[in-house]
């Protein structure tokens, strides 16, 4: 499925309820919710943080499913379409931060 | 063009670097970073923030692009499918949370 | 008790154990948890988002002193006074920034 | 100075504001706008970031500083007192997360 329809689809969804989305600083805090979750995660994983044993089994797809479907839901409100933010952002690295990382030199 | 088709071609792009993703902790704090930099817009936009004169014109879009393309390399390293998450996640407001929000009513 | 001796008293507590503090992007991480965990009551109690009956009841305090807590380890690893830190912030408001917000007028 | 005082200060030049504080909202988005600031630092110091040329000398104390800022205006409109919380936090770290970290030994 594309950007654009999975946008539609969380549209869709949203459309069916009697307020369709959060307002904008809402919608703000409950990424940095997400955020945070995921941040825990790595934290666990990656990091210095020892789990207490009454943690559940951590899923770090599931929360970046959430953190993807908060951003859909804040463009959505803001008419952003995330497909032309890639390739916006795609096209940035590729041209203008063309120096600003070391590349692979040939053997 | 899908999901998996951006993975894939921030995953082309990064692969033609000497170092192709940054640690998971570092891509955190970048994630964080960018969140912080939409919220000083939302602040701005729907907050109590006032803009300074100096302060460039805002850019929701391209905000949104830089979380969306971190998050990519993110789900990249973890080897998470994106589009996977977003499914879950979809059928998980259509199902576990339909009761959660109060739907609109038919006149 | 001055924010001093906070400090201190955080470093006599982590001196005791083996490691005393995180590496600084896993101290990183864990803020960002923290201010996810606020956010998420702030939304509970200032924007859309409905409780969930399971949900414990939220404690702002607490919250709050855990991110306290954690920026006062983050500057005992950098070696920041959090007093000279906020004397330089409390003064910047009232002189760079003296006529950036509209004072109260005399009747 | 103690936190009660910093705090009181700070609301002393609240105070002389048309608008004392921001919504709690707002105060939320401006505490992540600040906490991805110091996460970009960190990630300069700490982390896989590379520096532009144009960037300015980073300044952890500053953004430290900010942070806490925040904070104390945050617990200001909550009515919560950070000196209550960080003994708190104390408290929790040095009873029930006693067994939680690993202590030093003795020789």
């Amino acid at each position: 499925m594309t950007l654009e329809e999975y946008q539609k689809q969380v549209d869709n969804w949203a459309q069916t309820l009697e307020k369709p989305y959060w307002s904008p600083l809402s919608q703000m805090a409950r990424l940095i919710e997400e955020v945070g979750e995921l941040a825990r995660i790595y934290n666990h994983k990656y990091g210095d943080k020892v789990k207490k044993p009454s943690e559940s089994p951590d899923d770090i797809e599931d929360e970046m499913g959430d953190i993807l479907f908060d951003l859909m839901c804040m463009a959505n409100v803001e008419g952003v379409s995330l497909s032309k933010a890639m390739n916006k952002v795609i096209n940035k690295s590729l041209t203008r931060d063309k120096d600003r990382f070391k590349k692979k030199t040939k053997d």
